[in-house]
């Protein structure tokens, strides 16, 4: 049984409110349950420094937990002065995610960088925000196109995150903060709207996991992320109406 | 006549929305117009090396904005490594008009940390900042006393923020971003429940300002102060009968 | 009756040094009392980036205190690897108030860099810091009029600064280091000659102030300004002579 | 065919060689073809701050590439100021893998630093770090248990680590520089002598990879983790005897 | 030819001000010509970690130079946020130099600070600040001695020191910062009052210097450090007379 | 009686190695005794902002411990976050060193790295380097030359260090770590192929040293310096027959 109540196969409750706050070309609050990320798609005219004159754009994303988006306040990076290894490792995963859901010449000579900020944890916030960068970039996207300064979309793939873990011995899928404490294993399975696998990680917290929990795993993961997808999808969809 | 068609001595919407985030001791999201706060009160119990031994608590105040809360995207300060200088001026801003409206000794050894984190800015992040922690921080402070840690409420005296300024020539209340950027004088005041001034900064950004300017703005803050003293009263009323 | 003896509206023993070191383009010893500083200022031919093909030129200013400019050994901020909030309050404070006092467009694409370092600190290092600012300032000019680099002078006004306070009940003038640290109320009042206001930054450490205390203070401080400009004066008269 | 001439399941020559440097507890040179490791296993006796007066001990890995390893000359990173998020990331996953090797708490308040410092650079650093810390560690423990400091040996597991990938078309075992750099995929596995998986990280670089490669590059990774676990125990045997 | 017109083996005007600021233990303003260095002496009643509980003290010594104490300001060290390896260098010089003055066990389990500032600079500023730093050490441990504190002198030793070099061929004594420019070898020499050697350093700056050179240099630094030591004895017989 | 056994005259057995490393364009593993060190030579083409458009080149030298390569594991420095004092000194003597064996113009607009990484520390580190770094240099440079990049060869000396001190009152040549500990005096010698001095550098561990003890240890230098020109000519001569 899980804390939640939840089925092995059940997503926690999913929400993706676009356009969340004004500035951002693109900007989404994506909602896994309890877990709350502020994802910003921002656009600039420029490329970093090794993409100088080579015709291709780039997609970059950081990451940051609010000091107190925790149960016990954390030291906040800003004043500590460096980022964590912990959050490195998190917004490397989101970018390298993110750009495979895009040409990047197709991009131009541009810089989108997805901004995720973490307002409440309670597990999960990295699948979060790569389910939500998703939704930022193309809305950040449709700005370009709507200003004339892109003509053919780069996007070429939907991309969203889920994690599965192994709880009690149980394959179940979106561990919420209880469950991931307590997990023997814990993977992060980022996957495109053609059932493709862009990044699996999985980590063994207790014992070594077996080759058929992983692929009971990663069974669940894809019936998860079948769901974001559909998520992000209407998401998408309700703003262009709105 | 002011950009958003307010009347010079009018505020913005003033908004304070309690318990925002479930983690933190005290939550509050506090909206001035569009600029959107999130303040966290945070308990721990220590308190820094200074104080060590003497028998006082501590309150301090951490301010960040996310990179996107703002037109252009501004730089991580994690990523770069440091806090600003217009952070840690606002930071220490917020402690120190924080701390005059509670008796640190009957706060016993502990410290109160006050996050502020600006989701979405258009001018007066820090004033709505210092309204909106003085709203988490009695919250913190309920906990406190609910579970018996405290006796004797700590806090003595309530403190609210606001700016004021001199556009076109007018002393006007409450200043958003495109008056912020025109106005010739910035003065940002920090008032006690009895009229006290807590601080005054007032910075001439074009030409110095006359002592008449100086008492029409002093007299706007105290009249807006008096407003932000009355939506804290009912925000922490409200939160206490829900 | 203050420590030092002196009236609540006397001015410590003011004393201003021109051209105290060589290299620099000008350079002032400035002792208000015991608190000694050194202010020099330094052209460069450049502005910072964001300055950069817009035909203005930019003056910033940076503080210090020697390690055991203070009654205990304070840690050295290149030691210890950054400069604390104090310290980056008190330079934005200083380049901001020198900027009031001069066309950056007539400077041309120039930066002049005022270094304040605190040989000996004895309270009111910020207001003594502005005040010998000023004088390296127009040192400066004079050495770029007379290598024909600048025809007109870009200097449109005059720029003193002063502290007052609230010690024991009474507003006092020029405040030391013993009224400083048990003066209930602490303001930095930087004006310029024609009377105007150019920075109020007034701060309750004990209790909130009044608006009659904050005219009271007000008043000293217009006082002990006028003194100040005329210093001033007169050590610009001084160096020409010289 | 691959540029090196190798078989698809064929690992590069293999070398591990033990006591390579005099101070450490354990130190080992691994060599994965031209990749060149020094892996040093440091013992203290101390925890972490987080760990202590638990009665568990730690094992913390840290990961640094000499400044020549590469074909262009890398930035150092102690001159650099920071260490870079690929540093961050390999060195938690060292640490991470080879606490799944031993029981913490059997070991007592010790903590064992593995550094893996490249001194040669040619694709699969941290598989061969991993491998190779695995060789260290149990070095270091065998000193702490002829000094009778250990009674019990706490490693209850053997662990190594080999990338595997999809080059060409075609899944491929221990990928060389070459290979790494045009690889279609890679993945990083961590597994057991029992044949558990302890991390699994794989990564698309071009296409999204599907179910059946995944599989077929997981059958690899157990095929090569089979060798490498004998190269340890061979390497280990020898040191003894020697 | 000197370009200061002085003889090969002339020192500059020497001069030493005690007492130069009012809060240190021990204060000196430092001169050697133009070039001058406030030396100030801190005791503090603690050690550094690794000689706690052992019973010895401490002396250390911090350098920096005032932006524009050069003829081209420098950047801050504080501003930069670390310090240069000339300083570091420099400061790791003078500490050494002035712990062969003294018995550390003596001392007691104190440490003194030895701040050398550099508020002009005119080459030299190591040196001067080595033979300053003499004269703050023992004004700073007579207050000890005053207080009580410490029964036995400490100081067993006197120590200076002084720059010698090759210019146009010859052998000279002090080099200003025109000679520093333009020596074919530069080398900076601490005596004690025994005229033992307690550092040598010495760099070729053109080509390799010779035996007999080096012979000539050593010659003239003994006969130099001879006068700096009867200016230190001369500087200290004053301070106890005043 | 060294603890080695040695001769007070006598180095600790010299091998240079070539081409220790693939990627660089010159490397070596230097080794005196049990101090091993791997000096890499890497060529770019470009120069450092202050000798731009000047035609001339640069040498520079980087200096690193492994974290283990001494008794104690020390902490890295990029974990740290910066170079401790005595690297820095320590690659600035590098640096200097080898900048007098080469003519920089005729080396063209390029810069020259220097790594000199500890494997193994045993004393005698910094000269070894120097030692190890001279053959790296010519390595890298005929390299320059076979691409016809250069036409004449910019070096014109040859360069190569030793330490020597005063141990048990008798001067000793080539300090291993246990004598390096108990010296009283500590010198480090840089010469070049015509018996010049480079660099000097003295230091009083115990008490102060005395003229003839200086000469005593010179002469030392001088003839172990002999031999490790011939150690280098050896080495490089054997590498161009390889």
């Amino acid at each position: 049984m899980r804390p939640s109540g939840r089925q092995p196969d059940e997503l926690r409750e999913i929400a993706l409110t676009c356009n969340y706050t004004k500035h951002a070309e693109g900007s989404v609050l994506v909602e896994f349950g309890d877990t709350r990320v502020i994802c910003t798609a921002s656009i600039e005219e420029k490329v970093p420094p090794f993409l100088k004159g080579k015709g291709s754009g780039w997609i970059t994303a950081e990451y940051g937990m609010l000091p107190r988006s925790t149960h016990e306040r954390m030291g906040r990076e800003a004043a500590r002065g460096k980022q964590g290894g912990r959050t490195m490792e998190i917004q490397r995963l989101i970018g390298r995610s993110l750009r495979a859901a895009l040409n990047l010449e197709a991009l131009g000579e541009r810089t989108i960088t997805i901004d995720c900020d973490v307002i409440q944890a309670d597990g999960g916030t990295r699948t979060a925000s790569i389910t939500g960068g998703y939704v930022a970039l193309p809305l950040a996207i449709r700005n370009l196109m709507k200003q004339r300064k892109l003509r053919i979309n780069p996007i070429h793939g939907q991309i969203a995150s889920v994690s599965v873990g192994i709880y009690n011995g149980v394959a179940v899928l979106d561990l919420d903060y209880r469950e991931d404490c307590e997990a023997e294993t814990d993977m992060n399975v980022v996957m495109n709207e053609a059932g493709g696998y862009v990044e699996v990680q999985g980590t063994a917290e207790g014992h070594a996991f077996r080759r058929d929990e992983l692929n009971a795993m990663l069974d669940l993961a894809g019936k998860g992320i079948g769901q974001l997808l559909e998520h992000q999808r209407a998401a998408l969809e309700n703003c262009k109406a709105g």
